[in-house]
């Protein structure tokens, strides 16, 4: 029988609106208020945005550090970098600020350089402060680099469809490396809200596999739960699956042999992504040369049984 | 029957003082003599002091080691680094300290620059030192990114209360992240020490748990051991606990989806920490939009039952 | 019994020209198509490649940015960074390049230094650039280190002679160094090709081991699998094995004391990889001093039974 | 009963000179000969040796690099570094090593700067060796800082003496750390060398003990091997064990709370080792605030029974 998983972990309130549990990118759909703020999740937004917005990032604080630096050195007076002093604000600002990105990235020319005590206190201090900032991005560009990556992509649906005189509930996956994925291992809990006083309460399933389990994962994966008389989908039908909110998450891992890694994703599906009665386009096959191929472009494709 | 865990590898002398056997910060409470000083520890304590300690220690160092290479350039002469030599002793070891730092970083003005055989090879020197001092630094930057951090909080008291017709212990943790939190697992054993001959001994004992594992942990989760006949805390009273010096060390663990790691934690609780007959405040609810919300703040909180 | 492995997660399509399964550097042998480049994907390759490679590259990038800023500051005129302005556009562009190359590395000399906004701007930004790329090679440099080597060789051919009055297929690996292996483990799966209607299918098979795991692995291991009834080689001669093209995939794996980390290690011989009754010379002994030696040269060498 | 490790995976050949199968630093006492020079090799190497010799291998390499760029310097001629030319070779080889130092950590004074083509070249590429080669060395003090450092240590010795009316073999660990060690397992493994006609066939044995795993390690751990009628060491004196050659391999793993990691370690004693009829000092007790301490001058201890 199914485990009805009352005890899941998960919380069991409820509400009118439901929110899908797990959002798109992977993460607990949950705000979290009062939260001291941690220089951690400052890294590990960092390790997280795009490498666009981590450029970005950097590039501004570039220019809004010198600008600070160029700012307290216009403040010690011009004399203090320069053996030249502009009448015009704008010029020395310039030049204090060519000074400060010469000091904090230690190209140092020397064209301009600190005289006096205060500026050479000032230089001495933003030099430490680039080193320390380009060995921060250095450990920032290796996190993520590091952080392991998931070499498999789920098609965008799920889908219910006749198999084998009943009908199942199946996902696919997809290897999207060369990589050897080995022992690829899944999971999948199904999530049901049961209205109640106007109130919707979650209930949690662990779904039966047909397998849970396989030696190595090529090209593709078509996960199977089939709906018999044990599965918390039985006899429903879509409209009754979206009355229920229904949300499927799928907790898959397997072992990358390059980087020697064991990888776990989860993925959420939410009940509009279920197409009923369709099946998943076979999306690899052989070339004319006789090798295998896998077709990035069809891992949505659906067609007709 | 709850094993009585006499060899579990804690030392079995006894005190009349009792110390509680792990620390708040989730290390063995031990003094360690005769250690021979190892540069592994060194490293160990820069990776775990807070960002503030380090960066002060990074600058003391500066600091210190501008210093004295200065006064290694102050003694070769200022003719060494510069062509002006001031009669004030002060002034000529300022500028020395600038050089010693233009160099450490590499910014290299130029403006001060060595001359002479042992200013020069000096200088040489210096750069080389700088440039594996910050190789250092980002390696331990980089050490500081990466340790795995723990994204769990645990209630600041346990709880001892009535529960379905018997009492049970209580204890909170709370998933301070939204990065999904695979199944964690918790493990407790309880230390009671008996008086023997005016001695107190250490004893013990793995608690029963109603459940040592859930699959994921979105919010909250009490972990609860019911006291029945069979628990080593059956029929105790608070001042009874208190006398028996009782500690709670909690072994708690789970794979972080995001940083793809097992986690472990280790929570130690003494008997100051436990309240009776209370109940831990919800920390989670839903917002106006039916979102889950968890509130920091109230992960402390208790209230009347 | 021999289980079939009909659902290994292998494509069960297939077609005239059988192509290896696995190639001989550990990936599957397949083309992706319409696959989206990705940045991981770059930084995956350049983990990959050899170090000649891997600094041809570093250098093709050193002189490609060089000349790109070099023509920028030329753009700008040459009074931008130099008071020596020469009317060749050869000795200019190559007085650019020195400019730009000294202020990506943040040498600086200060002899060619930028002047006026736009060269002041523009050298700003690529002392910035420069140190991002060393950034970025030192993460890339770490990643190749970090990268969990394989210590394990395997011989080139796989073996199948008589064996206790039946017959034996045989694989031999070597440990390539002095660390020592924990526990390694092997699985061997065999992939026949039967021919239908013109076109091959293959079938996997999981061969019986004779030993599946060893305690330690200090010189070499042969593993061992009986050709009995049970066997899909029962009975079959050179020619059938090379007509079902044969391929046989090795996944072993063992613990690295030396970098505490589990290895994988995937290897795949083809059907002309297979010598019939012939043994493995023994590639290890004892020096004149007793002192164990292993001689790498001989991994491969075969000898008569 | 014992199992005779016959096919343990240690090679079976016999010698007259038995030498220890694993050495006091953990590796495998194997020569390896015809092995191919592997870049991994050094890398190895470099994250192995000491502090001291990994420092003096790098200012020795800094010292020939800058002597080999020197060379070439003062061969095109001084005149393309300085406006300086002196008529002694040493003080011009001396300046262009000053020359190169300056470039090859990016200092860039300036005072020295390449004029020419040839030496503008040379000083680039200089430059981004020197930016590579620092890179590489943060690589490695990075790889030396994040190797897993094991934290126990063993005893000097191993002892066989009384216990419980038998007699055992015992085996003292420590751990050396305030981290809290979790679940530590052991593994002994005993080599003995039987003599036959004239030579010395290694066995192996693997040694029941009466625990093999605790929980948390917070002081020191005995091992203890009972030696009754099914131990290998049964009414063996210290004379035949010697003749037998036997030693000891201890395989030892525990997770490390504070770096979140696997760690396994390997010991091995020969029979020098042993001693008979003593006890281990214990090494840690209270001290006056009752507090636990360890003594890592008594890890080595022994005493009368």
């Amino acid at each position: 029988m199914v485990k009805r998983l009352k005890d899941i972990g998960f919380g069991l309130s409820s509400t009118k609106n439901v929110k899908r549990f797990i959002t798109e990118d992977g993460r607990f759909n949950i705000d979290h208020v009062n939260k001291k703020s941690m220089f951690q999740s400052t890294y590990s937004y960092l390790i997280r945005i795009t490498w666009i917005a981590f450029f970005g990032y950097v590039l501004l604080a570039y220019i809004l550090v010198n600008t600070l630096f160029a700012v307290a050195y216009v403040g010690l007076g011009m004399e203090a970098i320069s053996t030249y002093h502009s009448p015009s604000f704008f010029e020395n600002f310039f030049n204090a600020f060519l000074f400060s990105s010469q000091t904090i990235t230690t190209v140092g020319y020397g064209v301009l350089s600190p005289s006096g005590t205060a500026a050479g206190i000032l230089a001495s201090f933003e030099a430490l402060v680039g080193l320390l900032s380009f060995s921060f991005t250095t450990g920032l560009l290796y996190g993520r680099f590091s952080k392991p990556k998931t070499l498999i992509s789920f098609s965008r649906n799920f889908l219910i469809r006749p198999f084998e005189n009943k009908s199942a509930l199946m996902i696919k996956v997809m290897n999207t490396s060369r990589n050897i994925l080995i022992k690829p291992k899944v999971d999948v809990t199904l999530i049901l809200h049961k209205s109640e006083n106007g109130y919707y309460k979650p209930e949690y399933f662990n779904l039966n596999l047909e397998r849970k389990t396989i030696i190595y994962l090529p090209t593709t994966w078509t996960i199977v739960h089939v709906i018999d008389e044990e599965s918390p989908l039985y006899n429903l039908s879509k409209s009754e699956i979206a009355d229920l909110k229904a949300e499927l998450v799928v907790l898959f891992s397997y072992y990358d042999d390059a980087f020697n890694n064991e990888i776990y994703d989860v993925k959420s599906y939410v009940h509009e992504d279920l197409k009923m009665n369709k099946k998943y386009t076979k999306s690899y096959g052989y070339g004319e040369d006789g090798k295998l191929m896998v077709d990035h472009s069809m891992i949505d494709d659906l067609e007709k049984l």
